[in-house]
């Protein structure tokens, strides 16, 4: 048997065990032979450790855990990257802030992705260094969010071999096939856009039914985004274009609301850490399912078996551009669907995107682009360009306030900016 | 001498001074020997057609008026269009009824920039057949707002040779010209952008000088447009970006104002037609100037003296974009510069945008895009589609809101839209 | 069981068998109900239609034998082509003509290529038409050569489902996985070109390992192409790159060859035809591969069963290229990989071409547009132009003289020139 | 009055009279201050410097003479370089060794291009450092051939200012303009290509002529190329155009003709020196037009008059393409018209090329991107790659061959070949 060793850097994380949970199930057709749970807090290490050394029960699965990072990389195949740079906190504080200026906050989408990413692009870069020193022919495969982002920052700013992956396309996939009554396989998503910034046609055995998923339920709420504007349309959403749609909706929910989705997550996951300290659980709990992860394991484990055993499949990943959505800079990360297998992520050529879709993703994709130089240059002058490129900031005002605020907050996590 | 007609549909309008004014300035290297103007008020024609005959004098120009479009255009070398469906009576709701939802109002940007255009499309493309019948090679130069989005529906729907003309690149030029104290000739341009959405790097001599530009006063008000930005942004900007930069300045502006532009501007006009109407009054009155169109002449007529006499020098137009510009359409209208003679015009090859005004631009020219489809088609989804994709309408459900209101107001001049 | 039914136009072939021993080999998974002949001899029909009578056996399979092709495509799932217009005759004049000018005389490479795609395209666009008419929703499986520019031509000028299929491509990756002795799974191509012009890396489980099949017997005879520059390149070839890497080779060698490969053919031909004539014959002869159609079965199965089962697997095929090359233009056909399903062949992105061989693929392509134009338009100018493009025809008046003797040997096929 | 210094690199060639007689014929538009003429030869510097020195009589320009390159340029505004690495004895091979393998024998297309790249791309690199070190600001003029692909050297591989200049383009439109006895000015060339690989429309008053230009004299001998071919390609050709439509005509010149045109020209020059060192003449003697010089000095005094003055007037250069030739590499150099001003060449966008001259201009281009490539590594497999890719060698067979006699006759010039 081969070797197959999996490093998960920010391994303290409470999603760690829904990802073992993947590799568990799938076991037999993928054996791991060894996981390594890398994590700055010996605490979570210790908490989520144990668990999932309970978990992986009598598999020959070897786990390691450590705080050090060059320890976990050195050897592995597959590095995860699943870090949340100023935890929960910092993130109440990225949902907090926008809301101040009549903006909406949100983790990845508008300011709050923006500081988020301002403080995870350097700690990625360091991660990716690290991957090109210990383990150069190692794939790093991210999910810290936001996650095209910061896949397209590695690939700017290092040679490392990287994709990012979400769960919004399998959770596409599985509730359309829900909602036709029909397996999932049979289902086809013709999926272009950006991460949390995505549109598909559905197919099913080749047959475009896109207009007739948007008549059903699914059109009328699994998106969360205005049936009308979805006939309109005719394409089906990523549900973060809610926030495009309707962040008038929106913010008045989040203004209304008692605590932000940081307040409410740290609450679940003060409470899923208490249950993962029970020496008598063995699996992943119910719970965390809420926490938004859901067949995120299922996405991780079938890419990485995509690559491990040379599948040339097709998956919907975070990738270079090159010319597969011409509308878009070549050196841009978008996410589509790509053909994968050891020699990587291979997109396909989607064409044009249609003017309904286009000026949105360009837009949101310049921004992008600003965001990523700035983490990287700490240009001040570049962040509040970045910000008042965003579709969601309304003026070059509300841009300035916001980045006096987001540098204010972010002060211990932002060591680039020194002015 | 050579016969050179010049055909003006809404030649009735209170601009026609400023531009018979500069045929007059110009006749020596450009002798005009036929203007017509065309207009649909019998009364306009009257009054403005008499004050242009005082001001052509001895001039061997002959005047035709005419409320016949067939006859204004059969022969004419050039038919120029300074049309205003509805007139200012529709201008004033253009202005009014965004504000009603928190949008700013305004002539040709954003909703009521939209509104124009679904009234103006159908008449010019009527124009722009009748030229195609009755005057196959002549040029028409288009000064109707939106000047850009209305010549990219010229192109994609007929075969007549066209391109639009803004005075904004050549107030640019002096007023740049002016701060620096430098002869206007020395001053370049390298101009890019959208008509209204455009910006420019200033060089004197071949040397950059725009960031010397941006500390001058030119940078802190001639733009109206936000000196940090401007200097984060290093570019000159059109000063209708302050609409996307200040936005919320500009509506808290039209709010406390007691009347709107166009209501001003009634008032002006109507003092100006009483002004034509002195028998006394031989040229065009100072006032004039105030309505906007400052050195409109200017540009219009050496456009069409180096289109005339095929100067190939190079003047910034609206023209079909190919690769100009390659982040945007191949069939897309664009502004900028390009090589102007009989063959027609000629862009130059720009190269890409750099991210801080490229999203904006794709943004705005996908909503041109979807505008144009709407005003040809009358499809109301495509209506509501492109005002949701304009930068300055903040959600769908104020897009649908929009657009209720605006179908309601222009009825009778949006009789494309059935449903 | 759903049904599946296949036509083949120009089922006559002595080429049937092979397909037919596919389809029998994967029955199992892929149980096709009914497969119609379709040729315009009705002696072929009768003894290529009763061997396979004979190889079916017992199958549930319902063969159909028919000289109307109406009859053969209506209810057809996949129409497959594997036509030769003017047969083996008009294919030895293909490769005699040539010769008297100094130019190699090929059937699918330079003027006999030509000569072919002439006599080609007009009666493939007779048989989309008919697919059109009578089978829309079914699949045109193209074999016919030049197999690429024949699908190019179906795709400017019908709206047909298409795309095309070459044997190239499998031998290719069975003959490397036979020389470097591995399983033919583990062999991934990544593959570029022009149907008969294409070049692959080779990856052995992610890794490229070209360099090391070049310096294996493959390198220096499988390919058929001088070993230096195998090396030089860097890539693995088409064997028919032989035609432009050494056309003075080949040219001697056909000057100094008794018989034509046509007139080999022939004999092979009668003496496949008096084989299949023995009523004891209930397979495909082993002589049958001596025609190059090795594998073609087995490509073609597995296609039509990818399509049919929507397997969304890759194969390499001739498709549209949109921007799978961004060196070719966009409605160019490419010979790329795709993914493959009931929704058809979705090309992936494969970034440029590096020098060596863009300029040839390049310039092969405008040979192959300006020849689909000559043959639709008769226009004897686009066929001499054509010609004169190739690169292996060396002059205008060489161009000139072949198309001269090319339309007169021609002429009962080609009734579009008129002149 | 400004300074206005100008450096020659290779001031002793017999061409340099041409050069100077244009500065004297637009002194009182283009005052010169300085003429440096630099150069390896003291005998030719003496000989054509005092020549010169004559020409200018009393005007007051300085003139220097030096075989210092760094004294040459310190100070330049425009270095102009014409230099032959290896005079027209080096020629003379270029001309001779082709012919051996069959091949015509050229200055500038086909392998004698290919050789005098290699011999010329080093020096031309030094000189352009040269610039970049002792005047960074100057603009670099190159003329000497491969006049094209040097000038995408020196922007590849250093930021020098520089645009390349034929007298191709000013030749064609004399020629036009004589033809249809119309003043030149009226005469437009809509011209695109590379450098002695070029084509153009005519237009005269915007009207397109190329159709009645061909049908006149000029059509059937101006261009040297044959009429029947240029009316079914409807463009007006480079008159090099001749070397691929006709090589075996010139090949059979060739070889029938007693001395190459180096061995002519020897003659010619040494005759021209003869002329020169008398202390009589005082002009340009006419003999020097035989040279093929024709009109160079015109093109290049109203180039540099173009930059000097910031005159932004449409000029034909060569320089880098971007998306000018969508079909190009962006970071190609193309012959196209350009906007000239101080601040450079700023390139029309083009479109795409038609398929009869598309696919020839990209194998072309191909050739030359190799050919650079190993000038400046030195790689023997990427030189024979590049002569194997140029349309005029037939096969890698006489690649090789022709390698191995350029690398052992040019061995004093090509020490980046080291093997």
């Amino acid at each position: 048997m081969e070797a197959l060793k999996i490093a998960v850097i920010g391994g303290g994380s409470t999603y760690t065990p829904e990802l073992i949970e993947g590799f568990i199930r799938y076991y037999d057709e993928l054996p791991v032979t060894q996981i390594t749970l890398m994590d700055i807090s010996t605490e979570r290490l210790k908490i989520v450790g144990d668990l999932v050394q309970r978990m992986l029960g009598d598999l020959p699965v070897k786990l390691v855990r450590t705080t050090n990072r060059e320890e976990a990389i050195t050897g592995a195949h597959f590095v995860v990257t699943q870090m949340r740079i100023g935890g929960l906190a910092a993130r109440a504080l990225d949902e907090q802030i926008p809301m101040k200026h009549g903006v909406l906050g949100q983790e990845t989408t508008g300011p709050g992705g923006f500081a988020k990413a301002l403080r995870t692009v350097p700690v990625m870069l360091d991660v990716a260094r690290d991957v090109a020193r210990f383990a150069p022919d190692a794939w790093l495969v991210n999910f810290t969010n936001p996650a095209g982002l910061v896949v397209e920052a590695v690939m700017r700013h290092t040679n490392v071999k990287v994709m990012g992956l979400c769960n919004v396309p399998i959770n596409m996939q599985l509730s359309v096939a829900d909602c036709l009554n029909v397996a999932p396989e049979r289902v086809e998503l013709q999926y272009v856009g950006l991460n949390h910034l995505s549109w598909a046609k559905v197919l099913v055995d080749g047959r475009d039914v896109t207009r007739e998923v948007l008549e059903t339920q699914w059109g009328s709420s699994g998106g969360e985004v205005n049936g009308d504007y979805l006939r309109a349309l005719g394409l089906l959403p990523n549900y973060y274009l809610r926030y495009f749609v309707h962040p008038d909706h929106v913010l008045r929910e989040q203004l209304t609301t008692e605590e932000t989705r940081a307040e409410y997550l740290q609450g679940v996951e003060n409470e899923l850490l208490e249950m993962y300290s029970d020496p008598n659980l063995k699996e992943k709990p119910a719970l965390l399912e809420t926490r938004g992860g859901a067949h995120y394991s299922t996405s991780a484990v079938r890419l990485i078996r995509a690559i491990a055993q040379d599948r040339r499949e097709v998956h919907i990943v975070n990738v270079r551009n090159g010319h597969s959505i011409p509308d878009l800079p070549q050196d841009a990360v978008v996410e589509v669907s790509a053909v994968i297998g050891k020699s990587g992520a291979h997109p396909l050529a989607n064409g044009s995107l249609p003017p309904a879709i286009r000026g949105l993703t360009q837009a949101v994709k310049a921004y992008e682009e600003l965001t990523i130089e700035a983490a990287v240059t700490g240009d001040e002058n570049t962040a509040k360009m970045a910000l008042f490129t965003h579709p969601l900031v309304p003026s070059w005002d509300i841009a300035t306030a916001l980045w006096n605020d987001i540098k204010a907050a972010n002060k211990a996590y932002l060591p680039q900016f020194k002015g």
